[in-house]
């Protein structure tokens, strides 16, 4: 058997009970370690919390050494462990096929991922639209696709939850180039930098998918201790500190009920001003008012 | 400490292990019990799991009795249980809001919902536009809002996960008016009446958001031992025993990738015809094809 079990957000003691059973009993147990990192809790800390030894997947393992990662899993049980969920932001689709190709019998333990626990913000998760990414920019590659889809969200009223790109043990292109197999320290995209990425790409789109005044929420650290939730504009995020990873960004849409709004406004420096930004903003992309069909009885 | 903890989708055991400690160590602890249901657990076998009494939540007392549930959680800790995460399919925020306003500190212990959980099915969730919910129609009242959103999404080639209706402790309209508080048995919706009251509201808004031939998946009691996915057209749904509850739909949107495709397969009666569908399907709202711009040299 092979159990895909979720280790939430931030604590060694976010897994469930019954993915905590799981990991004890298997045979050997994997940590996939390079699309998120869980907060408060490292390789040494959950070993220490399972008891038991915890084999780290990097990219290469998994992407290219699935039948190792799979060996013997028709009768022994194998752990594979994944920060959120196994089906949330990043899936592990490609090694569920390969498991069922070998007649591997498969479980998912589920848990918290981002792509529902930002609900803790108080934007309702109905209101979102598709979800998009971010990567780190470079002089030479800004790829900009997100920016259709925000979009394409905005024009409907709907909010885009934007993850930010995480680089753990990438290479340079000089070390790569060398064959050497040294890996920069991990990076990991700050609410700031998000904010003027995404300003950038306005700047050379200019079709106002969103403006610096847009009212977004940076989500820093969510599900830890030092969860932090930022309500201000697109601009005033630039200037953010949001301290240490993980973030996300939220760029609301036209559909902001009074509920939502009323939450957020713990979350920002100035209620009022706010206010006056999140109501300028719902004159995008407004539908036309309303007009009665025309009359059929023509006894005017 | 007001804590909201959620408890995921079907076992006792689907509670974190961080929830556990938390539910042990409170004075108080409500469970939620009329927006959704734990498919393995009832009020009985929680309290055996967490070794002490658990206070059943109705919406009388969520909604009107807030205080009541808050009251001494500035000095004491009170946990409040919600099936899922607390911020999933149906939030608590005015239970949080009045617990800001009463100067209640307030952590949350998130856990998977229907909202990530979903992504099981091998449709990605970044593919998801907005979640609508479908309620049970009766002869006078059939709220269509859903379909206007799916349409959003399919415009914009998304899936739509269609959450279904749950009656638990109504009152039928006679015993109501007679004042009597005696409860009609819960009602889960299955997926066989979701795709019904579908294509009813296709019918009458002919709009071809969707069509008897649109490919979708029935998802029946996720994250449980029991759970299984149905991949097929609206139509053929319509026949199709979904069993136990708790089921959901997924509408298909036109950008339906490869990989999602191949994991759908594990779910249909006949790949090809599926296949076929998927692809007639994709010809509704496609993007006109890309024609060059005109060329700005008049050499020609």
């Amino acid at each position: 058997m092979l159990y895909l079990v979720g280790l939430g957000l931030s604590y060694t003691s976010d897994i469930t009970v019954r993915g905590l059973e799981v990991v004890k009993k298997c045979k050997r147990v994997y940590l996939e370690a390079y699309t998120s990192i869980l907060m408060q809790a490292d390789q040494k800390s959950l070993e220490d919390f399972y008891g038991r030894e915890v084999i780290l997947a990097d990219r290469e393992l998994v992407e290219g050494g699935s039948d190792q990662i799979l060996a013997g899993a028709e009768q022994d049980d194998i752990a594979f462990l994944v920060v959120g969920d196994p089906y949330g932001a990043t899936t592990h689709t490609d090694l569920v096929i390969r498991a069922r190709e070998l007649g591997i019998k498969i479980e998912t333990i589920h848990n918290a991922s981002v792509m529902n626990a930002v609900g803790a913000c108080g934007l309702q998760l109905y209101q979102f639209g598709q979800t998009v990414s971010l990567v780190f920019f470079t002089d030479s590659w800004k790829p900009d696709s997100f920016y259709d889809k925000i979009l394409e969200n905005r024009k409907i009223g709907l909010h885009t939850l934007v993850l930010l790109d995480i680089k753990v043990k990438e290479q340079s292109i000089e070390n790569m180039a060398r064959g050497r197999l040294i890996y920069d320290p991990p990076r990991y995209m700050s609410i700031e930098t998000a904010a003027r990425q995404l300003l950038e790409i306005e700047e050379s789109r200019n079709q106002q998918a969103y403006t610096p005044n847009t009212p977004c929420v940076g989500v820093s650290r969510l599900g830890s201790p030092q969860q932090k939730f930022k309500a201000a504009t697109l601009k005033e995020l630039t200037k953010y500190e949001s301290g240490e990873p993980l973030h996300s960004l939220i760029v609301l849409g036209r559909q902001v009920h009074d509920l939502e709004l009323e939450f957020l406004y713990d979350f920002v420096d100035d209620k009022e001003k706010f206010k006056k930004f999140v109501e300028e903003d719902q004159e995008y992309f407004k539908p036309p008012p309303y007009v009665p069909p025309p009359d059929d009885d023509d006894d005017m």
